[in-house]
C-alpha cells in the first residue's frame, strides 16, 4: 500500500520511526507492506515511488531542518497530492483552529482524488467536520482521525466501532495533557498558575504562547471531533462555551480538596450542548486522573460507563493510532 | 441475519430485551434485521424460522423458568445447532471451569457447520482456546467473545483492532466485581472478609458458594481468555498460578492504607506467566477503581499504557458486548 506524508515535524518524523521499527511486524502480522512515495513538509516534497528511505529522511531533517536538500523537488505538499501516485494520504502538518489550513486543503484534495486520508490535525475537522465526511462518503475513500483526540486512546473508533451496539448520549473527559498537568501540580504544591505554568514551558510540556492549551482552545477541538464522530452531532468549534483555567486559584484548588474534590478542565457534550470548562471531580472519580493523561468518559445506554486513560501525547504515542487508522484502511481494503 | 440463541438465563434473557429494545437502531445504523430463528435453555428449544417472538418467550420464562411450555419442542441446543439453518450462533449458557460443557461442544458443533460464534461463556476459552480458535480459522467463520472478559468493556477486541499496531506485552487487570466489591468495602468500613461477604451474599453481588469468585477462579479464567487472544500466548486454566482474597484481614488493608495503598486481587500476564494474586495497588494508580467496576491496564509498544474502566458483569451490560461482536460478523459480512 502506498501512502504519502504531508507533514514532516514531531508527529511525521514519529511516524517514520516507527514504521522502520514496525516494518516487519506490520508484515508478519497484517500482511501490510507500506511504503511511504512521498514526504513533503514546508520547504518541498521528496519523492520515491520505490518508497522513500526513511532513515536517510530522518537524518536530513535532522541535520537541516527541513526534508528537501537532499534529492528533493520543489513541489508543495498539495501539489504532491494532485500528482503522486498513492492510495492513502497521512495529513499531519500543524493544527490551524482559525482557518484549517493548509490541512484542510491537503484532506478535500485527497479525497478528490479518491485517496483515502488518515490524519492528526484538529483544525480542519473542529471547523469543518461534515464537510469532510460528506466528501470522503461521496468519493468512496476512509476518513480516519482517530490520532486527533486523545492521542494513544483508541476513543473515537472505541465508540463507533466496539460500542456499535450502544449509543452514546454524553461524553466527559480531560482532553489537554498540559492543563492537567499544571492542575495537578497546582494541586500537589498550592502553587500559583504562574510559577507552574513557567516551570512547565521549561520542560517543554507546555507552548511558549500558552493560550491554545489554558484557555480551553485545544480541549475545545477535540470536543467538537468526538461530539460530530460519536455522537453524530454537528457542531464547529465555534458552537462551544469555553472557559480555560486562567482564573484558577491555589485557595480554590485547597478548598475543594478539603471537601475531597480535585479541580480538572473537563469538556462536556450532552444533549448537543458542549462545553469546557473547570470543574469539581471527587478523588474517587474515574476523570481524576492525574499528570499529562488523558481521560475520556463515555456515557453508553447498554454497556452504561466507559471509561478509557492513556497519554493524550507524543510523537510515539499519536502514531499508535495513525498506524491502527492505516492498518484498517489495508483490512477493509482487503474486501473492497 | 438469522442467529440462534443457545442458553436463555440472565444474559440469554438480556439480549432478548436488548434486541426489542434496539430493533430500529440496528436497522437504520447498521443495515442489520436480525432474526432470532431458536432459542434453548436445557428444557428445549423454541424454533420459528420467521423469528421467534421474543417478548412472548420473555413472558414464558418469566412464568415457567423455562423456554418450552410456549409451542416448543424437545430438541436440544446441541441438536438445534445441528438441523436449524442459522448464521450466527449466541452461546450463552452457564460457564463451567472443569470441563467447558456444554458450551465446548455447542460452539465446536456451530463452526464445523460454518456458523459464526458469539459468547459470553468463559469455560471452554480458558480450557480450549486454541482449539476453538483454530476450528473457527480452519472452517473460516467468525469466533468473537468480547462479553466473556470484563463485560461492558471492549477489551480483547481494543486491543486486537483498535491497536492493531501494538505489541501487548504486558496485561493487568481487575477482572471480577464481586471481590472487588468485598475489597472495596473491608478497606471503607475495615470489616472482616466473613462479614462483608455474607451481606454481599444477601445482595446477590455474591454467590451462595463465593469460592469461584473469592478464590480467584474467575480472574484466572478471564486472564487466561486475555492471554491467548490478545497477546497470542498459547495457556490454558491449569497454567496460570493463583491465590484468592480469603487471607485478606482489615489488619493488613489498614497498614496498606496508612502507607497510600489499597488492596485489590490482581491477575497479570507478562513473558507468557499467567498470575492471579492480592497485590498492593498505590491510591492515586489508574487499577484503583471501586466497587462492582473492572479495570484493565494493557501496555503496548507504542501507545504505552492504555487503561479501560467499566461495568463487568450484568445482565443488560454484557449484552453491549454481545451485540457489537454480532454487528462486526454482519459488517465483515457484507464483503466477505
Amino acid at each position: 500500500m502506498r501512502v504519502q506524508l504531508i507533514g514532516f515535524g514531531n508527529i511525521g518524523q514519529g511516524l517514520a520511526r516507527v514504521l522502520l521499527e514496525k516494518e516487519k511486524y506490520l508484515e508478519k502480522r497484517h500482511g501490510l507492506k507500506l511504503r511511504v512515495v512521498s514526504i513533503s513538509d514546508i520547504s518541498g516534497t521528496v519523492v520515491d515511488e520505490e518508497g522513500v528511505d526513511l532513515k536517510r529522511a530522518l537524518e536530513v531533517v535532522e541535520r537541516e531542518k527541513k526534508i528537501i536538500g537532499y534529492p528533493g523537488e520543489e513541489m508543495s505538499g498539495l501539489e504532491a497530492i494532485k500528482t503522486v501516485d498513492a492510495e492513502v494520504v497521512i495529513e499531519v502538518t500543524p493544527s490551524n483552529i482559525k482557518t484549517g489550513e493548509p490541512g484542510l486543503s491537503h484532506m478535500l484534495a485527497a479525497m478528490k482524488r479518491g485517496k483515502h486520508v488518515v490524519t492528526s490535525n484538529k483544525g480542519p475537522l473542529a471547523l469543518e467536520f461534515k464537510k469532510l465526511k460528506e466528501t470522503a462518503e461521496k468519493k468512496g475513500v476512509a476518513f480516519r482521525f482517530e490520532a486527533s483526540v486523545g492521542g494513544a486512546m483508541p476513543l473515537v473508533n472505541l465508540a463507533t466501532e466496539m460500542l456499535s451496539g450502544d449509543e452514546i448520549y454524553a461524553i466527559e473527559g480531560i482532553l489537554n495533557g498540559t492543563t492537567n498537568y499544571i492542575l495537578s501540580r497546582m494541586t500537589k504544591e498550592e502553587s500559583p498558575l504562574e510559577l507552574v505554568l513557567r516551570e512547565a514551558q521549561e520542560l517543554g510540556i507546555a507552548e511558549t504562547d500558552p493560550s491554545y492549551d489554558i484557555d480551553g482552545v485545544d480541549t475545545a477541538s477535540k470536543l467538537v471531533i468526538l461530539a460530530n464522530a460519536i455522537m453524530g452531532v454537528d457542531a464547529s468549534y465555534r458552537d462551544v462555551k469555553i472557559q480555560g483555567i486562567r482564573k484558577i486559584t491555589p485557595e480554590a484548588i485547597k478548598l475543594a480538596k478539603e471537601d475531597g474534590y480535585v479541580i480538572k478542565l473537563v469538556g462536556e457534550v450532552k444533549n448537543s450542548h458542549l462545553e469546557v470548562a473547570p470543574r469539581l471531580v471527587p478523588v474517587n472519580h474515574p476523570l481524576n486522573v492525574d499528570g499529562v493523561l488523558n481521560v475520556a468518559l463515555l456515557r453508553a445506554d447498554i454497556a452504561g460507563d466507559i471509561t478509557i486513560v492513556g497519554k493524550g501525547a507524543g510523537a510515539r504515542e499519536t502514531n499508535s493510532a495513525i498506524l491502527s487508522d492505516v492498518i484498517s484502511i489495508w483490512k477493509n481494503g482487503a474486501c473492497l
